[in-house]
């Protein structure tokens, strides 16, 4: 399954996003390793291990209608030999009734070099707490 | 300074632990890497870049006194190459005048190999959602 093989981190990274975007739990999953040491933490949620609980995880995320936008900044990323780690500010837009919903959410993300190409062995995402709007000015 | 080397990620993941326990920040920044791509994330705070902004980040946090106590379970560690990432669940007690609260913080710590030894480039923490106590049974 040539589609399946990330040959770069890179390759990796965007099929991750993609996956996120698209709502594709196959193309999702197939960007994880096949190990039972992955390890993924949605925002605020627990710590999920194992590539079952990381699919049961990702059903209802990608699952939602009309898609959400992923959209990617401050992206770091350190490579060296068989492991790469990005760090990325992701902005996520939910269209909502009343308008579209943006989050910032932090990522870390770890990529291993296998056989079958690079593959996502953690996600690690996390919100920041929301900047309190200034009170407003009390006119007398 | 021999006692700045850590031969071994876990060298480096102990005194990381060991700094932020005992609030000691020089010991803290000497498990920091020298380079400006390090990234740190306190539990729902921005991403900081760089020692100066990370240095700057734990001063208070060490400054807690009484200390607080930190324990860790749930460790998964890869190690390949000159990178390692260490997931773990922190559970932090704080002494406050009502007694201790504790948090429970989910950490994603990576850590390269230099010629000084194993120092952490990424420290990515997080809270988890906490779980609403059940309402109190209503007793008619």
């Amino acid at each position: 399954m040539p589609a399946h093989r990330f040959p770069l981190p890179d390759d990796a990274e965007a099929a991750f996003y993609r996956a996120f975007q698209s709502g594709d739990l196959d193309a999702m999953m197939a960007v994880w390793d096949e190990g039972d040491d992955i390890v993924c933490v949605h925002p605020l949620g627990p710590r999920l291990e194992g590539r079952q609980s990381v699919a049961e995880s990702w059903r209802p995320i990608l699952g939602v209608r009309p898609r959400l936008r992923v959209s990617l900044s401050h992206v770091r990323r350190t490579v060296a030999g068989d492991l790469a780690v990005y760090s990325a500010v992701e902005r996520i837009a939910v269209r909502e009734d009343e308008g579209v919903r943006t989050s910032v959410i932090l990522a870390t993300n770890v990529y291993r070099s296998t056989l079958a190409g690079w593959r996502m062995i953690l996600h690690h995402a996390s919100p920041i707490r929301p900047v309190r709007p200034r009170a407003p000015a009390v006119v007398h």
